[in-house]
């Protein structure tokens, strides 16, 4: 691995990138959801796309919306069946309580994708986005 | 957005779902690119899946591997192009110093999906693991 002249080197997740369909709608709905808020927008000419930057924390959503974007597949609304195509598939968080953040989802109206369980004694659960994106909701520490 | 009696939630990013099709494979590149070390393995009885966390920091990647998994979309390898289909992209991680960070992944035969280049007066570039999965690398902070 590259070592700085220090030795191990610092690797700090910094964003999850997302296409949508409605720029402005998963804007809201990360803002109403999961309180992220607006740092940045931006154009990329080269596409074209239209890409804000949420930020919660130290982390960020990027957005992009793309004038006639291939609809998300299906399949990748579902946890057990997104992992059967290879690619890069979830982003997870970790709240304080798991069951309690989600109930305060579901009475906004979260549509789940896999109700709170327990897997390896940690309470986890699937959720989607307002476009159908899946966000894993888990523990913090190791899984 | 759902509060804690304390006011503001915390929502700290956890992991990053990725299904490859050889999870020693990625292990290895995982370790050998950018220093993450396995923290655990466990299989998924209903798919069935083999998964491993691996941990780098705070943060962790979760591989999962899957037999008869359909493979990864051409261009999903591309970053202009993946964002041309709705879903969730790409991961970036940020790093202290990219264009140093990248030339030491260059000379281990690290898979460049777009070299080091500036935007919004920051360097940027897309590498891509072994089984082409786009990782974004960029300076920490505001985009």
């Amino acid at each position: 691995m590259p070592k700085s002249e220090t030795g191990a080197f610092q690797l700090i997740p910094h964003h999850c990138g997302i296409s949508v369909p409605d720029l402005e709608a998963s804007i809201a709905w990360y803002r109403d959801m999961l309180g992220f808020s607006v740092e940045k927008r931006l154009t990329l000419d080269v596409v074209p796309a239209r890409i804000a930057f949420l930020k919660h924390g130290d982390f960020f959503i990027e957005l992009f919306q793309i004038e006639d974007a291939a609809p998300l597949p299906e399949e990748r609304r579902h946890p057990d069946r997104d992992i059967c195509t290879h690619g890069t598939k979830h982003i997870a968080f970790a709240v304080e309580d798991v069951p309690k953040f989600v109930d305060a989802l579901k009475k906004r109206g979260v549509d789940m994708a896999m109700d709170v369980n327990i897997m390896e004694n940690k309470a986890m659960a699937f959720i989607r986005d307002n476009a159908g994106n899946l966000i894993e909701i888990v523990e913090a520490g190791s899984p």
